[in-house]
């Protein structure tokens, strides 16, 4: 499923690979309803973040700036940048 | 230099490999100065963005928020969201 061009950096891979899984789960219309945000989340983001059905409404309303009950690309992004934050200091290398 | 953890997901793995690209420019300071953001942007995003001279002031500018003239962590997230969604077209599978 993931097509990486083979020039890319590990960083581009890693952004597109960003871009490839929501559209995993978007389908053709580029937008996530809440049941594939749950299920995108629980499948592909697991180690990182759980969501139960009682957050997963209130996280919804964060992140749906426009309040149209899907969560397009841009929204989406920017759950990808909270959750790398706030994982960050895991995988910062221990310097001598 | 990528230490991916062998359970995570290709989506997990892409965003471990955002903050560990940054610490490779970085280094313990945990943060990016001008010079090291322009190298690091040249470096692992030239397929994505290229940044000049005189646009790289403006750039840095935009995204040192707290205006300490160094980038941090949260700063930088902030550069990948908008090349990602910047770049969001280009990956869109073909539906048919």
């Amino acid at each position: 499923m993931i097509i990486k061009n083979l020039f890319m950096s590990e960083l581009e891979g890693g952004m597109a690979t960003i871009i490839q899984v929501f559209h995993k789960y978007s389908g053709h219309k580029c937008k996530l309803r809440k049941a594939e945000l749950k299920e995108l989340i629980n499948n592909e983001m697991s180690h990182f973040i759980m969501v139960k059905n009682e957050t997963l409404d209130e996280l919804f309303a964060d992140l749906d700036q426009n309040g149209d009950l899907e969560i397009d690309f841009k929204e989406f992004i920017t759950l990808i940048a909270m959750v790398t934050s706030a994982c960050h200091e895991l995988f910062i290398p221990k310097y001598h």
